[in-house]
């Protein structure tokens, strides 16, 4: 039996942020929320999907909305058991177990710390194997699972419970509501089965999450650097190295929308590399050309120590690393496409796998 | 025992349009559907407030929204009894019967509607004695009653559930959800004892809009002038005849909001009057002075037949009488006035009620 400790948390909200597109929040909120709680209950029962009973209750815990504005809206701390209970109310049965609905900083937190405030398990898993924007763009939604019953809880102590027609109804309304709640709302989401669980999550997010956490620790530590360890773990690519020039970001739907503009250091001198966001990392173009196409994972690292940055802490100036990462193969299946692709989000681009990508640029 | 039958439903949804004050709704939809109801399941039952048992369960069932979008948005006809029952299943009790939260066309009809659909008695009081546009100017809300938990559905199968901190967030987070699903909502709201429904309720507001509606429609038969009869019952004052010369609407954020202006005809040739209105009338002023003031009724009535015409219904051209009738006592306390005031409409005049009004201006 595994457990995660508090010295997990730092490795996990890391490599959750790397993984997560830029999106997913700054993991520090959530990061100081999941070790709280486990300092005041213990380690987190830590189990893997093919543990879980088929006819088990699984409920994921998430934050939804901007997470830019988690840095000066600060949670109670109830809200993410108080979702996760009414819930539970709700259905008239108690969950077996929470999961993350992302890998990315806040959202692979927010379920440690209702697993540790609640005394049940994580599993190893989640519904994207990545960050994503919207509430439909889950491995459970794409397979057929309702985002509904649903609940959201504000830090004021205002609730919703939620029972829409489709998943996009979900979104829109959910997403109305966090919108005047302050731009941020604790949910639980996406009841599952322990057979839905087993049948379409992303397995093993979590402990990868841990594993590229713990390698950037560490060689931060042997002052190494982490960046090949990082690209070994996700089969990866160093797409790009620069000095960020430009950023453009507006909060006014509920979502972190912007582009960043990086100039070309080093190996990538004379080139500049161009980032579309929503929340998540979208689009990366080098000098013009795609480089990285959603739904593959698109992530910036501070130079320096390897640290991922989130959408909201992209800054002028920054020295970055662009990484690009191939996606979970549920993605790039047709219905996969559809949903989180490029033309999803009005790119006037078709989606090329990273490694096609690569093989190309290398000519 | 009195029952509500087809009839009474022509009578009550006239006159609690004019009681509406311009809000409310064009009773046109929630008559077709109170009517069809009376057909499909026989006559209402309908009681009074001192028939109430103290400890009894009462759910009031109205329309939320921009009532102009009812006219093309229609219901499917399901969403009153459903948000009434899924409000019902949350509270794990049966209501003894429902009210109308508001005096107003399609609001007193929506209550027979859903009394007949589901076989219980509609008491005769409401919770304004007219129309307002927020959700906290109810006598209940200043009396301390909460709002929710209430539940919302729209035409095309969504529920949403709400439980708030107060009724100021019910507004907000119902609001925001009403513009999302369209512009307009079935809503079950502001449960209460059958003690707080007898110390709270503005009484016996039904059986004045049937006896007011029972006055048009005789006069309209005999080919007399129904506007005396109009004041007798209501205590009002004719306030201007004209003709409607210009209308600003918006229908942007969720109301209503505009402003008509009217050219004397008649005794008051030479004159103007101008008519603010947010879904309803709030401030009636004739040459630059205040002629009544919200929460006082103000109502435009066509001036061939006496029938109501509600804000959204208000044209070019339209030939019109303008009533003013003074609104409950209730709403003359303090808390009242505080709630919907002239001020909390951000119009920069104080209340003064409209027998004053008129006694000045008859001076």
């Amino acid at each position: 039996m595994q457990f995660l400790t508090e010295k997990d948390i730092d490795y996990i909200a890391i490599g959750a942020a790397i993984l997560g597109s830029g999106g997913g929040g700054d993991p520090y909120i959530g990061k100081l929320m999941a070790k709280q709680a486990i300092k005041e209950h213990g380690p987190v029962k830590f189990i893997e999907a093919g543990d879980v009973p088929d006819d088990a209750l699984i409920i994921p815990s998430a934050m939804m909305g901007a997470p830019a504005v988690m840095i000066e809206k600060l949670p109670n701390g109830g809200e993410p058991a108080a979702s996760f209970q009414s819930l539970e109310a709700y259905l008239g049965e108690k969950a077996y177990a929470t999961i993350s609905i992302e890998a990315g900083g806040i959202n692979s937190c927010i379920p440690i710390y209702t697993a540790a405030c609640l005394g049940i398990p994580l599993v190893d898993c989640d519904g994207m194997g990545r960050a994503f924007p919207e509430l439909p763009m889950t491995t459970f939604s794409v397979s057929g699972v309702s985002s509904t019953p649903m609940v959201l809880c504000d830090e004021k102590g205002n609730k919703i419970l939620l029972e829409t027609i489709d998943n996009a109804w979900s979104e829109t309304l959910a997403r109305t509501t966090t919108v005047a709640m302050g731009l941020s709302s604790m949910i639980a989401i996406y009841c599952l089965t322990g057979k839905q669980l087993k049948d379409y999550a992303v397995k093993g997010t979590i402990s990868q999450a841990r594993a590229i956490g713990e390698k950037i620790m560490e060689s931060n530590k042997s002052k190494t650097n982490p960046i090949q360890s990082i690209l070994d773990i996700t089969n990866g690519y160093q797409l790009f190295e620069g000095k960020i020039i430009d950023v453009q970001r507006d909060l006014t739907t509920g979502f972190v929308r912007g582009n960043v503009t990086i100039e070309g250091t080093d190996g990538n001198k004379g080139s500049s590399f161009s980032l579309d966001f929503q929340n998540e990392n979208l689009l990366g173009m080098k000098d013009g050309k795609p480089a990285a196409i959603t739904p593959d994972l698109i992530t910036l690292l501070d130079r320096e120590k390897g640290f991922p940055i989130t959408t909201e802490n992209i800054k002028y100036g920054q020295r970055v690393i662009v990484l690009g990462m191939p996606c979970d193969p549920f993605w790039r299946t047709e219905a996969g496409i559809k949903q989180v692709g490029p033309r999803y989000f009005k790119y006037d681009v078709d989606y090329v796998p990273i490694e096609e990508l690569a093989r190309e640029s290398g000519k």
